[in-house]
């Protein structure tokens, strides 16, 4: 495994990724009691590390984890660490280690923090933000508050697995007619040049290139509109594109087996695209 | 920690539980991917075996986790192992260790293994069997897989953390305006002396001490109906009560605030309760 190379920060002890081992009485192992981001790294730094670590105190604070630092020290000291250019940051916190027992009502649990930064050889999204992908839709019968963002992932796993094996890179979910989001990433759509995204809610993780988008976009004088959108004006968008921290802006071209627009990466997919690239080369 | 004293086996290898390690590439710690069974020792002996064994199974199936053995061998192993003649068996399996990645498509994994069993000093549900227990209500907003026994637990270890901090000690989920099931139970209303239990679904687990108490219960003549069961029958139950391995048959005697019935442990939970200490008394 590549990972062996990697070096990861484990409740502050260094040591190479495929060597860190947790108590299996961690409440991450038993009940998905954790908490994570995922930052991209370029040119050695992270990318909106204000936005992640801010969601990430949302986070904790939801869950009601006392993990009291900011973290971005530690994020930039393990991206160092790895001396990576191009890559990603990985950080998840569980409650800790306690018996086995659902409720944490009382218990003072001391958290578990996991750091690891994966360089990219290669931009990881750059074959298929070229040619666009193929997308399923797909039921959204993950839990209710996927607007934190927990390791309460198996729904998701299940569904982006099923995706790959129709041959399709995501599923884009609908839950009750609407769409959410992707399994791990954002929805955008285009329509007659304007772009349109599921408002924030229980349902769909606030993700931080979803909001870089919506800024930016706006900014440039864009219409951005944040509404429901019905599962059928997928299938009569001129655009369809996620987003995510590593994929980027990546054009969904094929939905359920059939084009979408023009079946290519359209002209709005690439403007948000190089709003991104702008502010990436702008990075000092 | 007492679980120090347990001796667990972890991939076949035998040692106390607070000294297992899982690495943290386990997919289990990153994303919940692992499927479990809790079951009850009673005299040396695991209650139910085949019916925990089975579901196990078909957990793994609906995961498509292939974990080529039936366990029984192994629960058995580990109870003699820790010579436990009252307690509870604890065996979990996770998909395995790989790169970070929701998706498993094309992955060939090794399962990772644990077992476990605690013992019981005292019966764990002696007290609460003899005063009954407070619930609440609270909104099922667990994902739409709830038949399917995994560790993606993090709803049901929140909202029961909530009922704890309610006063109460269980919680009885509402999806859609029904009853679907506890936090960690199956839920049954009694009323005009009929047993009333919500039917199999997605929503709800198939708890063995569920199909046991409705197979004892028919067998004796008693008129059990499977049916949804609104909320607000609860309010206007004669009896209330949960089932649980560990818990076994527990009466709620008071929801939100309000007493069930009398507001006491009623007949027909002792009637229920009698059935299932018959059947541990003719253990062998």
């Amino acid at each position: 495994m590549n990972e062996s190379s990697i070096i990861a920060s484990y409740n502050g002890k260094s040591l190479p990724l495929t060597e860190v081992f947790a108590p299996v009485l961690d409440r991450a192992f038993m009940f998905s009691d954790a908490v994570y981001e995922v930052l991209r790294v370029y040119k050695g730094k992270p990318f909106l590390l204000s936005a992640h670590t801010t969601r990430l105190q949302a986070s904790l604070r939801s869950m009601r984890i006392a993990a009291n630092q900011d973290f971005g020290d530690a994020i930039l000291n393990n991206i160092a660490e790895n001396q990576v250019k191009e890559g990603m940051v990985y950080l998840q916190i569980s409650r800790g280690v306690a018996p086995r027992n659902h409720s944490f009502f009382a218990m003072e649990l001391k958290p578990s923090i996991l750091i690891y930064t994966k360089p990219f050889l290669e931009h990881p999204a750059a074959k298929e933000q070229q040619t666009g992908i193929k997308g399923i839709t797909h039921e959204d019968y993950r839990w209710g508050r996927c607007d934190i963002k927990t390791t309460n992932l198996l729904a998701n796993c299940l569904i982006q697995t099923h995706a790959n094996e129709m041959g399709a890179q995501e599923a884009i979910l609908i839950r009750n007619g609407v769409v959410s989001e992707g399994t791990s990433s954002n929805v955008f759509i285009v329509k007659n040049g304007i772009f349109i995204t599921p408002p924030k809610s229980t349902f769909i993780l606030a993700g931080t290139r979803r909001q870089f988008l919506i800024d930016g976009l706006l900014a440039a004088g864009h219409s951005v509109i944040e509404r429901q959108v019905e599962k059928t004006e997928l299938f009569n968008a001129d655009e369809i594109f996620i987003s995510s921290t590593v994929k980027e802006v990546t054009s969904v071209v094929q939905l359920d087996q059939k084009p979408v627009g023009k079946g290519i990466v359209g002209p709005f997919a690439k403007l948000a695209q190089a709003l991104l690239d702008d502010a990436i080369l702008a990075m000092k």
